[in-house]
């Protein structure tokens, strides 16, 4: 068994490989541009698999690169990104174990290697939303603002790639070809089962961060409730005081109290008296 | 029939069970990893389901565990998670009735066990869903808001759980296996109907907890509206007093009654007049 | 034809004619039960209905009563709730009707009855709903959103008995059963349309109810604003009277029109002139 | 070819009808009872279709009626509401083509008219739309939160009916009937093609009404943050002339310019200050 | 191979082509009337396809236009709009490569042109919504409000036509017509791959679209919530200011401290104690 692996999508080895192999102009083309969705084509004599390497950025969040792979009887050709250590580690953990295996075997491996280097992505996510989720309860800032809807644009990317590599799984564990043999069947759909946990989890975790949102509004509104409602404590508390004694800066004659010597004890008295009061029937009426 | 129980996934007796049984080597691994989703595959000789044993945790949560079952045509093996004393509960229960029966019809009690065990469950979420409801409309608060949360996520991990269950049961309900006699067709069926009865309910309660969710902004919002119109109120009163006894205060000539004795008596009642006629008039533009 | 009306889930009456009809054991122990969704399942030599009645409750709500029917091909087995007039009425009617007519004639009749007797529980809540969203336009109240959310409850509880019983209709409008000749199928298919008319009110009636509830919080949030711009404006009348009479309260000499005889008047006048100047400004920039 | 058009579906002839071409009792009982939904049912001789006549209410509404249409081999019966101008003109205009044409043909010059019918109200409802959406982002009020309302359940109802009548057009534009030649088929399927878009066109309409009122809440919301504003900057713009005046009030020793000629000026060129740099303050800090 | 280019679908020449390829009426009609939707439908002896050309408008929304082809075994018809240069440069480019070509390669390019042209439309709705989520976190005005409306809008039109232009696409790419030879499959999946995709991406920019809206409101709602803050302690500043001095603006005896000739410094510093004091408790009660 023969394994090609490009490292340069650009490499003119892969024109070589294509003319030998009799590649399709049109996959040639797709390693070429790159930035293709995770897809299986089968095609004669081999089949062309797209699929995608997930990697968290230095920011938080993710990028996404293509390792195409073409599955011959016997040879197997990888075209990488040139710059992608993930996909690099996983293709040289699958060339440790792959002597003496047949293609599809080390087709199986890499696709396996692809599948579980996306958990790491997740357990990420998992950890940001856990945060989130205890920010939008006791700090909501729009900081978090600007999180929640970074974290909300990797998981519907993340998603769309899960879905296609769902798909890719779900035709490789049911395929026809006699490119893959029946024995490699439960494998395949052993990843499969790994996608679709994966792709269960990104829906959990989209759901969490949507609760979140509706979270955060109810979180703000009740903030801004509880300001409005100390808002209205000053007020009340103030608003006796300012009366009366407003009322008592007036040159006017007539007041109550003028001429006492405890006169101004006797009116402070007073506008505590009503404070007091007002306070009493506010919270009556359950308006604090 | 034998029924073969291991305590411990870790146990090597699984490993001599599976080269008795010729148990394949994927299945064996998702014994000993757990924390797989419920799942059937029917293998040569055998049929490999995951169940998820569901528990509430002292906090509210809810804690999901493996319990997997490989049924054979004479043998049944059951492999449950080192202490998880529901899933004890109900092997012990089969166990008690298992003399005599055939390896399906211990199967089928060992799935109708699980899937009873869920209705506890449902009965808890129900009661803490009754409660959220009656506080986001009487006293909503951000500990409401980190239940629902809670509840939410917990509703979320129990539906997925309750899915893949259903699958199970339904593939079971319709098994061409020869592993399964056609008797035992309608009492998978009756499976299949609690679980899918059981996911109604989930699907209920999600449903009003969105609801409670979308209440209590609404309610959130009543209330602030509230305060901000006792607010409101206030400053009415207050306004006419402050700005009357305000220019009474300055140290200038040529204002009415201030040579009266009665002067402030009379302004005062101007003041409270003019608040009267002020709350009247917002009262008729119903601007509170 | 016999017609056999246990009145009582528990009477030992059922145990015998399960024993006369050889009945599957499941299907009596969901007669005893009760509780069951609206279901139907083939058995050897009859068929099996679970139907729901929905009764509107004194609070508004809705309660729900089991009644089982197994048609055969010359009998029919009716198990009704212990109290349950609505039931009791269904079948009174068919049976005066019945007389001469084959089982599934009568089996027809009953589940015709049993979808009529949805209409008036759609329209009670028609007329809910309207009122509902009579109030959230026009007076919002935290009794209002109580409503809306009991009202939801009730419809979602309403719509997963609709649906279900929707399959059982879909069911019998084309089985191929015996026991049901075929000239029967346009009835059954004229109950199934009556009860997917049913189900899509519902569906209307809960994407109204949903609307409900985003109007209540536009409502609510508008007259926050309103009660906002109400303070504003008030604010925006006392200032200059606060400020102007707080400067010519002050124990200081060089102001302007002290001595003057129209002082007070004079500065009255100013202002009632920046007042004005305020709220014109205010009113151009559209604050208000 | 025989048209007969029932105009009164109390009309006795209608059971002369039944009687002659066999009618099935449901199907008269359908036209009889009317508000049926849109629906076709193939019978012995004879195919049934239910049309909806949608015509907007002077208060910008809508309200339906029936069109019932027998298509037979060689008679066609259509079955109007007793005052509905709509539909007379629609069949009106299918008369005057008629002479001379087949049973099928005129069924589809009917179909046809009742299905372009629909654009008038979905043009109606695109203005509606418009106009609702200008208001929103100009000058919410609840009024338009009651015309967005009553779009919404316009729109739900027309909505069922478009999906009706698609299901009506979908089955004609594949029907094996005999009653329907083959080189009818193109033109039954542009029917479909017509309904489809209309439905598309509604569903566009429901998102952008859904979407006007998530854009009132947030108009609504950001004119509550406007004026929450202006009233912080009134309050910003009083507080220190207020606090220094209040100061300068107080019967009290011991305050500088107490004695100066020019007191009152310096004091307020201090407030003026104070104010100013409040403003640039709040300003800094980006509170308003 | 005949490629006619009708350049004004008003063109005579059309009727002549129609009578000379036996060309359906309906599809003349739809040629004639424009305002199709994309849709492709096989006839005697030809396809015919109506494919959409958008534009984006100076005003940032988009446009549509129609280019139908009739693809026959020996000749292609394209109907383009009278004013649409996109599609006269699509058709130019084509009709550079297509000295030689058979009809249905001629066919592929023209619908890889066109979804082609999609693309630039695509990278415009990215850049509006990257532009529009800084600005809902940073500057949230009424006008961020209309774009994302506007762009929504856009959203919905852009992802009908490619939900159309798929649809077209996916039956090209398994057609068993004869008109398409089997070499040319993988071609049409090829476009079908594009425009899947390109569907992927306007799902994508709706879900951050309506998430850039709850971001909005979020947002909003935190910068009222901040408002309110600052109101809170400028009147929690002010209140003891003003409280105090008023009580000692008072015409009343028996204050302490009247005498003093640092009074007023002694109960401004009261003043001030009594702020801190009350900054210090609102703070502690986390109340802003």
């Amino acid at each position: 068994m023969d394994w090609h692996e490009i490292r340069d999508p650009q490499d003119p080895e892969l024109d070589r490989l294509a003319e030998r192999y009799r590649l399709h102009p049109l996959h040639v083309e797709d390693c070429r541009h790159r930035h293709e969705s995770a897809k299986i084509e089968e095609s004669r004599g081999y089949i062309f698999t797209v699929l995608k390497i997930v990697t968290i950025e230095a920011d938080g969040g993710i990028s996404e690169s293509d390792l195409d792979i073409f599955l011959g009887r016997d040879f197997i050709i990888t075209v990488e990104d040139k710059n992608c250590p993930p996909a690099r580690k996983i293709l040289e953990q699958v060339r440790g174990a792959a002597s003496g295996q047949r293609a599809d075997q080390v087709f199986y491996r890499i696709t396996d290697g692809v599948v579980d280097s996306y958990l790491p992505v997740l357990d990420h996510f998992n950890e940001v939303i856990d945060e989130l989720e205890d920010q939008v309860l006791d700090r909501p800032t729009p900081d978090t603002l600007q999180r929640t809807f970074d974290t909300k644009r990797s998981l519907i990317l993340l998603r769309r790639t899960l879905v296609n590599t769902r798909d890719v799984a779900g035709h490789l564990q049911r395929s026809e070809s006699e490119l893959i043999q029946r024995e490699m069947w439960p494998f395949f759909r052993d990843v499969y089962d790994h996608v679709s946990r994966n792709l269960d989890l990104v829906e959990t975790q989209r759901d969490l961060l949507t609760g979140a949102l509706d979270i955060y509004l109810s979180s703000v509104a009740n903030r801004t409730n509880q300001v409005m409602k100390v808002l209205t404590v000053l007020g009340t508390i103030a608003l006796p005081a300012l009366v009366i004694s407003g009322i008592y800066g007036m040159n006017l004659k007539g007041l109550p109290w003028t001429g006492s010597p405890q006169g101004a004890m006797i009116v402070s008295g007073v506008m505590a008296a009503t404070t007091v009061v007002l306070l009493v029937i506010l919270r009556l009426m359950r308006w604090f």
